[in-house]
């Protein structure tokens, strides 16, 4: 094992022991250098890659807020690795979709009808038609909507992954909106479905919630020619 | 952004722009600092995330073999992260096994029954048959048995994302193996519930497949009291 990796382990047992929590401050980098006997590279080079792994967020200046603080952040992270790896062509975009369809619509099939995170998805759906014409805010807060409905499925790990599907081929997405013949209707047609899938939760019909989201996920990407096949 | 990052992005931008592929290596440290204006501290960090997210393994040494190579491992790679993740207690344990039961039954439920995968999943039931009475090895190859399967539904992300799942609870699922009743007779159960899930597939029943393998992983869970409500 190497020296970083060290660093890296010794930090996962304290986690995994309870001496370190989110919200806990790391030890100072050259303290933990000295208690581990390694150098203070190796620490540095530890804190960033657990950093890119949304564990920790490192600390700046001096004072009562400097330190490395423990996060959690498991979608950013894991989005970033995949999105790495869809460009090094290992994972297809047409794969990524139907991972998004399959998370998605058990969510949704899955999303109990009074969860607290439907209003806030309701609020988005709002905030969408009174958003300008432009399609950056119209996707972050479309964004926002999918992972609120995930969220209300009550399971961390599909919302994270979910989540980092989305951000790992956000890029793709983006430039091929970007393309599309007729963005404002398109972007209409968006809307109500979001408002039907909303509906069909909120109605306890889980079952046609999850068909909704398939053919909004799947109209959507094959709209902007990233459909299967074209991955 | 800081300077790691910009060479991380750098990296991102020669993947996706074909540049740079698979196999092929990164610029000398040295090299790539002066090109991109940055220390070589930074060059060095940046790719120790990179190696931690399974997109290049470092070199050692010099030579026609030294260097830092591309390659695509991001099962391993989301696996550590998602571990760490899991031991912060931001993603329950029970919500790792839930998800793993949607992305293997769907994956029994989509693999082709004369998928070549099928053929390796059942060489490894051969080894298992074979295989002393250790738990150590028989996890092995039971983590090998259950990627061929999901290898058989033909989707790299799900392929990976359930390997990562099953990386990040392994040292859970290793503790609470130990202290089953009588290994020998779930060793047994386990034998004969991998033919039936690997029969099922064969005989092109992917909904008898799916409900096989959702009960096979929810009861060894539970058997190890490691099943929703314990995480």
């Amino acid at each position: 094992m190497r020296t970083h990796q060290l660093v890296m382990q010794w930090i996962e047992d304290q986690l995994s022991g309870g001496q370190l929590a989110v919200g806990g401050r790391l030890p100072a980098e050259r303290s933990l250098a000295e208690q581990l006997g390694v150098s203070r590279t190796s620490v540095r080079e530890a804190i960033r890659i657990l950093e890119a792994m949304g564990v920790v967020r490192a600390g700046v200046g001096s004072g009562p807020e400097a330190g490395t603080v423990v996060i959690s952040d498991p979608t950013a992270a894991l989005g970033s690795a995949l999105r790495l790896h869809v460009a090094t062509q290992h994972l297809p975009v047409s794969d990524v979709v139907e991972t998004r369809v399959l998370l998605e619509s058990w969510a949704a099939a899955r999303a109990k009808p009074d969860a607290p995170e439907l209003l806030h998805a309701s609020e988005l759906l709002d905030d969408m038609d009174s958003a300008g014409p432009g399609v950056d805010e119209f996707l972050a807060l479309d964004v926002r909507f999918h992972i609120a409905l995930a969220d209300a499925a009550g399971n961390a790990v599909v919302s994270a992954m979910m989540g980092s599907l989305r951000e790992a081929i956000q890029g793709y997405a983006a430039k091929l909106t970007a393309n599309l013949p007729d963005w404002d209707a398109t972007a209409a047609r968006l809307r109500s479905e979001h408002r039907e899938i909303l509906e069909a939760i909120r109605n306890g019909d889980g079952g046609r919630a999850a068909e909704l989201v398939a053919a909004h996920i799947e109209g959507y990407y094959k709209e902007s020619g990233l459909g299967r096949g074209h991955g």
